[in-house]
């Protein structure tokens, strides 16, 4: 009888102790922040000719169902391919009218937009965000009654004010309407002299930097990059900012008189050393960065941009590459 | 002997008889047209929404692989569908730049050329056929440097000349080159002032009619659709004509102001009636009527319109509800 209740007593004592283990585990993890802040659906993640997929990445806050759409290549069949694999229950453009609570557009080129015009139809009223070079070509060039019925607020008559154009200022931050975010936006070079946009988004303490197309600073003979790593060293540093999402478009053998605004394996290295030169290199150990805007060429241009980001990464950072309709969490 | 003589003698005039009963037939299907003057590959066949399967159809005579496109919403994911299908072999960009000899646009809303814009990188050099207000657009609002590289010869400043713009004349058959036939174009109004075009394409003998998106004349207050039935009711007749590629986006219910120049099953199916009062009845009995541009609303109006147009279907046309990558031949 002895012997049994000792043993009942350092079963039951065995119980506490893993509860008060897993307890103190869990609360390590919020304290260290490894709780993610942020969720990802890659709706688009190409760097043009597949029209299935092009770029178009869905961010919200853990916590929240209120997304954004950072560009907006590829819509409708990424949530559809979402849906599919249990992410979003519901059909495409319930989705697009509920969840998506507005779009940051980087740049105007047709592979960034082209999901948007074409499903605003079937989409909801809300703001279309970006700086006045960009909001500028959408205006003029795509809601035109030409190239397609007139969504938006401004432009050509009659306008059908579904979406409202937010002019974006890079010196300050700015809330997104209808979620629990705001946006910084930063200049970039995209072969020089036409633009494109980072945005640098915030919730709460948490930050997520989006690249738009962008070359080198070397290439672009500019110094866009170099502003951008300043702006964020501190964050990196503080652990504040969970990602960086950008570009590597073209393999190595690309001839740099033909990268037409984007970068390389190598290309992004040397902005990847640049940075954590202001950060130490410490801190970017580990740290995750999104490889957007692979171009699907022929000669297994993918693979060989893979294998080139791989080798040359000596600074030991996360390199994460995105899929269509597979959720991340930073 | 004899009986071995006679028997190999039965014999022979058996050989005989059937060779000649053979090419009776054969010549019998070629007088009777039996056999198909067309093959198409639907590239896309939806009216919007589902970025990887808008307009576009591969057409070339049945004995060539010299297609030309009528329309390019989507091309690299069609092509990799057909590739999928064994209709194809190589790759989406090869087939693209080898077996597609030349655009033909019937109007430039984002849905008919995404597919042009978003590959103009991989293709090869060739020609973009259009009424003058449909490539002016093209020109001024998607291959301007701001939208996209500029791969045409005209326009925005420097022109990488790959692609030639082909202005039609509504009066004038023009060769498409590199191919076997040749296109007369027709305008159509799509939702007035907007334009559209009907394109009647021939080789040889036959011809094939694609239409862009186009409203009723009813609805349109033009005259517009039955010119086109005017131009093309002796073909019908003749029974050169061998198929109507024409749209129904929405189903019935679909308000008629709220038609921005497209047709309902009814609004179809009186112009056929218009079509088969200049033909006679006769002649419409099982004539392919293609339908294309179907919008992928919600509540099922895909299935509503194509119940709709079945009930509808007075005339006894053959309806042919096209699908991506499935080919078709007439």
């Amino acid at each position: 009888m002895v012997n049994n209740k000792t043993s009942h007593l350092m079963n039951y004592v065995r119980v506490v102790l893993l509860i008060v283990l897993l307890s103190f585990s869990k609360s390590g993890i919020s304290q260290n922040n490894s709780q993610p802040a942020f969720k990802i659906i890659p709706l688009g993640v190409k760097g043009g000719s597949d029209e299935s997929n092009l770029s178009s990445y869905m961010v919200a806050p853990f916590h929240s169902d209120n997304y954004i759409c950072l560009d907006a290549g590829t819509l409708y069949f990424g949530i559809r391919q979402a849906i599919n694999k249990k992410i979003f229950s519901g059909n495409a453009a319930s989705i697009l009218r509920n969840n998506v609570k507005g779009y940051l557009i980087s740049h105007p080129h047709l592979d960034h937009v082209a999901g948007l015009i074409i499903n605003s139809p079937d989409d909801s009223s809300k703001k279309i965000y970006g700086l006045q070079f960009c909001l500028d070509v959408i205006k003029s060039n795509y809601f035109t009654w030409k190239n397609w019925a007139n969504f938006s607020n401004e432009g050509d008559k009659p306008t059908l004010n579904k979406y409202q154009y937010a002019v974006l200022d890079t010196g300050k931050e700015t809330a997104i309407e209808n979620t629990e975010m705001t946006v910084q936006s930063f200049l970039l070079s995209h072969s020089n002299p036409y633009q494109s946009t980072a945005f640098l988004i915030r919730n709460n303490e948490n930050y997520l930097l989006y690249l738009g197309d962008t070359g080198a600073d070397e290439i672009e003979k500019s110094n866009k990059l170099f502003l951008l790593w300043q702006a964020v060293a501190l964050l990196i540093k503080a652990k504040k900012l969970k990602v960086i999402f950008i570009e590597t478009s073209f393999p190595d053998e690309q001839p740099s008189k033909q990268l037409f605004g984007h970068l390389t394996p190598t290309l992004l290295m040397n902005e990847m050393s640049t940075l954590s030169k202001l950060t130490g290199v410490d801190a970017m150990k580990d740290f995750p960065i999104v490889i957007t805007h692979i171009k699907p060429l022929a000669n297994d241009a993918e693979e060989k941009i893979k294998t080139e980001l791989i080798k040359e990464n000596l600074l030991n950072l996360r390199l994460v590459f995105p899929k269509q309709a597979e959720k991340l969490e930073f």
